[in-house]
């Protein structure tokens, strides 16, 4: 039986686990420095940042999905982004994924979001097939930019 | 002589002016449904979902800048997501892109996001060249995908 369920301040450490395994799935371990700690303060503190559900099979932690709000000019309004979604290997096949998207689509419903996006990785084909079964559409002519560390400061060391 | 400054609610209809021109340029106009009301509540009301600044050469604005925050698990902190950068086609070629992005960069740094993320057109060469020489680096494996209407709808009908 699965059951999905809000994250509270309790699975602090649980979501830490499941983004770690998720990590590890996309082989980008190396890039992970986020502790319990980060996500108790950015989860759950006095200014949440994200919002998580967790899926449980037979009361098993088996997965869970992050997402918060973003905005698009050209619409007018704002969307979800779905930062993570993850089902542990030993719980696949059972629907579980497509419950945790589902259950975020009835939150975009719900509270008046018209959009959900995401990014999968290019090699990971099992997931853009089922992404595609859905109906996702595919920005490809859009590429992901990012500034961090040194190249940020001395850019924002010119700033006038 | 260049300045930068917040915008404000007074603001909206510039804004959208600039949005719609950004749009043209990216020969996205057609996908443009906003209005300046939209602009209005959603950057300037009780719960504004992005910040923009606004660039003026010799009093005439000249471009602008819309961000708002973003969270990564991986990294355990938010980031700003620049999601329009834009200087009118007869303001080019005065340092005014450099100097809003620096602007954004400082804004990072003095708020403690560690990282600012954008999203640029694979046809846009000129732009690709000027982040590239600022240190920005391509995340080329991830494709982005979105969800919307019926078949969002329909996904969300499935949510148990």
């Amino acid at each position: 039986m699965l059951s999905i369920r809000p994250a509270t301040e309790q699975d602090a450490a649980l979501l830490e686990t499941l983004i770690r395994e998720l990590a590890e799935y996309e082989r980008l371990l190396d890039s992970v420095v986020m502790t319990e700690a980060d996500l108790r303060r950015d989860g759950f503190g006095t200014r949440p940042r994200f919002r998580a559900f967790i899926a449980e099979w037979e009361g098993q932690p088996a997965g869970y999905s992050l997402f918060f709000e973003v905005y698009s000019t050209f619409e007018g309004n704002a969307g979800l982004f779905l930062e993570d979604l993850f089902v542990r290997p030993q719980f696949r096949g059972k629907g579980i994924g497509k419950a945790l998207l589902a259950h975020l689509a009835r939150i975009a419903r719900d509270e008046g979001y018209p959009r959900v996006n995401w990014e999968v990785l290019d090699w990971n084909q099992p997931a853009i097939d089922f992404y595609t079964a859905l109906g996702g559409k595919f920005l490809d002519q859009w590429r992901s930019v990012r500034l961090t560390d040194e190249a940020l400061r001395r850019l924002a060391e010119q700033a006038k």
